[in-house]
């Protein structure tokens, strides 16, 4: 397996029994070496009275992306400390996206940044993630 | 209506109209000026595969009491930036307890302090969150 | 006076009042409507016992950079929040160059991310800013 | 050695080497096993061209009493990443007090809030900070 292999294999494995990413409608979209991109459909019990999604369930969304690209080289990373900055409402019936990236990855901890877009590709939120490494392997191979 | 009413009666009507932290089971214990208590329990469809409850979960409890505690003055103020640090799994079934305080706040924006702890009291996520005011009541009076 | 001319006359006018960015040797290298690129040179009254820079120091630089981009459009814009991620020390000698980009940018605030490189183009650190206009202008014209 | 003498053991010599912090001026006034409180005046050097301390200048304050406090146990412990949400200018002449407290502290990696405060008691800064341990001591004892 190459890396790409790799991270799908491990990735999807990982997500397979993610509870909350499935209830809340959350689909893989790609997944590479360090990278993913994960989307989710604002649903009517994802917003408050004013339509507006929850900014938790759009932050829930981006750290779901980060998860998949910090686990992606199977080994074992869980989330340290996030920021998100909110810059646009998203709304009931949006198609969000979120696209993870890795900025920097050593053998501790590792930083990530992610996007969150609306369908028009306009920007939701901003996250950055910092992940610590449990030095051990997400799946066994 | 003092402040710690008016923080009630306006709280209580935002809260109404949510139905992303209703879907999640939030309850509201208390409500003051600048101040909010909100619990959840951790269930099946918030967990991932090692029933931990996902880190977005834990944000959204958290951005809830943020919420209600920076609108408990009856201004509507939406969140711009918000971070968190998490420092211990929570787990299936676990009650969450969040505890938001106002840590300063200004004409234009504020900034809130949120405990989430387990129902041992020990420290699940710390989160910060800032705020900036729309200037307008959040409910007519 | 285009975008280009407005951001170097606007940003060079505030930094010549900056006794604290002169007095670090910030140098501004360049500047445009929403960026913007300082470096400056790791002196022995930056560093620690063990040579590496204060890690409030290389803040420092990152912030001036955000500082000079996001009142690059003439308008006065303070900063609110900002985050940084320390990935890699920065030595006694190091040129370090941090470069700045306007992320969003709204009527009220924006976010700015900022790169920290030495001098082997490493990451030293990322910074995320995020300001909030004043609504008048830094300079007269 | 009780914890509260190998605190004021380790960290004074700790900043003995410090030439950034001695160079500000600042002043470690109490430090004890997971505290410590900084101060330092807001000189000429430091400042804008509207006698307004530079965020940098507040920031590295804050980040000294951080690392004092989450090094006070006598582990050396790094900087990982950390936030600044600005309140109020510190003006020329000012005399800052960064108070910083141990919020939670793990085997591998602790959280510190730093309070910075001007001489009126009133709140210029809140800071958090996240450090990891890179489990060996400070100074043999």
């Amino acid at each position: 397996m190459d890396a790409a292999q790799l991270a799908q294999f491990a990735v999807q494995k990982m997500l397979s029994g993610d509870e909350a990413s499935r209830s809340l409608g959350m689909e893989l979209k790609t997944v590479g070496a360090g990278t993913a991109i994960v989307s989710m459909k604002v649903r009517k019990d994802m917003v408050n009275g004013h339509d507006i999604a929850h900014g938790g369930i759009v932050f829930t969304l981006a750290d779901t992306a980060f998860a998949c690209a910090c686990n992606s080289h199977n080994v074992v990373n869980v989330a340290q400390s996030c920021s998100i900055n909110f810059t646009r409402p998203a709304l009931l019936g949006d198609v969000l996206t979120a696209t993870a990236v890795e900025v920097t990855r050593g053998r501790r901890s590792g930083v990530y940044d992610v996007r969150v877009e609306n369908g028009d590709g306009k920007l939701v939120a901003l996250f950055r993630g910092q992940c610590a490494s449990l030095d051990k392997p997400l799946v066994e191979i």
